[in-house]
């Protein structure tokens, strides 16, 4: 069962976790303000964002990621998943139930 | 040497926290608000909580899960186990030392 | 690919972020404000702090860590690497070329 971390400027985040969440690719969206500091083009940067905490099942993660891929703002967002090494049994339950994972 | 994720509300992750620290499940918990988007009968909802990120032995881990669901005030809640891959030695340490694995 | 997560008081946090990138032992860090509850020497403490997120690559982690440890002002820090099951080609593309990797 992964996390999906996402990194999103403030103006795209609460969007992106609707979004997911919507169209049943997450079961939940935890969104964190964050402080990110990053090299990009050789620069030092320094800027406010959000971590978005997106819960998913094994057959949705792909198609979560790349839909990431095309909501986002930026060309290469910082997309990782983590895979969750045991849970409650009514968590699974409730997470396959909020995910389509492509029956229907 | 696992950290547990878990969600809470604002009004009650302090007090989860407090007891799995006093209880020695876990040698220490960091707790972050977030704002959290789920599914839950079939609608979308948005609300504020709070992440807690408890690290804890192995032996303490189940006892650890198992007490959230006591002291939670939800019926499902988000409890999932994350496996840390490589610490410092004083770390670990101190975390063992911290948490009561069963021996007395 | 790793995520090291360090805590860290707020008025040390964004100095360590900071030397990590410059020094190329991350590509990124997100900091995010955090409430810690925590036992040491027998008593429960609860104080402010900060969580780093380090986005690094598997050859700079071990030096990350170890730089940590020096750059900390805590005799025993919070230091835990997690590893990332999957994340896109741009993303490890970038992330590879913003840490130096000990070529040159």
């Amino acid at each position: 069962m992964p996390t999906v971390y996402i990194t999103a400027p403030p103006d795209a985040a609460g969007e992106i976790a609707s979004q997911l969440v919507e169209e049943r690719l997450a079961a939940c969206v935890n969104r964190v303000r964050c402080r990110s500091t990053y090299r990009w083009e050789g620069e030092v940067h320094d800027e406010d964002g959000e971590i978005l905490l997106a819960k998913t099942a094994d057959e949705a993660c792909d198609e979560l990621i790349a839909r990431v891929a095309e909501l986002h703002p930026y060309d290469v967002p910082c997309v990782e998943r983590f895979d969750v090494a045991a849970t409650t049994d009514p968590f699974a339950e409730w997470l396959g139930s909020a995910v389509d994972s492509g029956a229907d």
